[in-house]
């Protein structure tokens, strides 16, 4: 399934260490969801969430947001649309460049645990099916370039982020997101705080191709036209999914 | 100009601050000239170098591969095929994201400065055509994933790499920066020393549209031969072009 980012306007965070309703149709409206989160996730608990979307909106796409490689699984690669796995430009170089490269020798060096095919790894060598089938996996790996904005939040402090970036600093990382890097996901993060449209302006005057999204605050119509007016491709709603299907509702544009 | 790739083997890089010969037939039989430096180079000598190349191969493409922003002119990269910029996979995290978020940051704050183009900054805003002068720039840059593994030379210490990848880290730094960074260019650097086809025949099993560049040491046909015939696009030699014309004619295929 290609994504369909042209008509990309509100997008769900689903953690699915948190309770996931088994009616979801308050989903409708939604164009894209991720699902992902750190404390609790695990693969099996991923593949149930995504399973649960999958299979009252077939159409829905869903990226799987990894936080650490235990978190996938083949079954869950099978199942996403895609894998989005986050380089924090403000984070420690864990999180942008040594954590990938980790990844990435993993499914190089042992093809069939990474994509579960089973295929024959003899000594070092790697057999051509099995670079085929890394390949494969490779090509459903998304780059998402983030940008977190609250220093106090987990997300923060899981990648060791800091400092925030200045207005001219996030529009020189989105630049470099969408020219040098290629991610096709630009992302703010002010999770859990509202963090307005400048930020999101700034940002997007120079993203074309990438796609730009805004997360963190977001718990009324206002906001989401706000951050839409401000040039976001969409907004992402975490929280209240869970919390407030209400307040959820009034989110969706 | 479109580069290419395809008919690519050899590649030669010029040092600015070295002496750079006004007759320089000897580069007929290349295919791609990369200048760049560290110590004494500067934008006049690199834009020196590069109408010199131009002046006498016109349809030879060349690079320009800036270690710092003052190499960088709006005359330069006017002349220029190609800002080609390192980024450091086994360096230290400023060589990897952070002087290109702020060499963006640069461009896309400062447009009138850094393009050369005279155009208005009003205050922080930023006129169209002065984004517009940014995004043409940024479609200039491109990047090159670069794995140092000669951690006794001087690409190694303004790097901050202190420790070289394994093989494995090679193949999955391969894979990333094809699939996951998206740059056009990977580079295995031994810088002064041949590597032996090892690390070229671990990448280049993972690289399709990633040109691979393999540096260091080839000082005969044999080499270049070994390394092509390992996987990678072209050998890139230095050293030998400057010190020893008749040496550097041997190293082409």
């Amino acid at each position: 399934m290609d994504l369909n980012w042209d008509r990309l306007s509100h997008v769900t965070k689903i953690d699915p260490a948190e309770h996931v309703p088994n009616d979801l149709e308050l989903l409708d409206g939604t164009d894209l969801v991720i699902v992902g989160g750190s404390d609790g996730v695990t693969a099996e608990n991923t593949l149930d969430a995504v399973q649960k979307v999958k299979s009252q909106f077939p159409d829905l796409p869903v990226l799987q947001e990894p936080y650490r490689s235990s978190h996938v699984s083949s079954k869950t690669v099978d199942t996403v649309d895609y894998l989005s796995v986050p380089a924090v430009f403000n984070g420690d170089d864990a999180h942008f460049v040594r954590k990938h490269v980790e990844l990435f020798t993993e499914a190089a060096s042992k093809p069939d645990e990474v994509t579960g095919s089973g295929l024959p790894v003899v000594g070092d060598a790697i057999s051509s099916k099995a670079r085929e089938a890394v390949s494969e996996l490779a090509t459903k790996i998304i780059g998402e370039g983030y940008v977190i904005q609250n220093c106090d939040s987990k997300a923060a402090a899981v990648s060791g982020v800091e400092t925030p970036y200045t207005t001219e600093e996030v529009a020189g990382a989105a630049l470099a997101a969408e020219s040098f890097y290629g991610f096709p996901i630009f992302y703010i993060e002010y999770s859990g705080t509202y963090g307005g449209p400048t930020d999101v302006a700034a940002a997007s005057q120079y993203l074309d191709e990438t796609v730009l999204l805004y997360g963190g605050g977001i718990e009324t119509h206002e906001q989401t036209a706000e951050i839409l007016d401000a040039g976001a491709d969409a907004v992402v709603v975490g929280d209240c999914f869970h919390d407030d299907p209400e307040q959820y509702r009034q989110t969706i544009p």
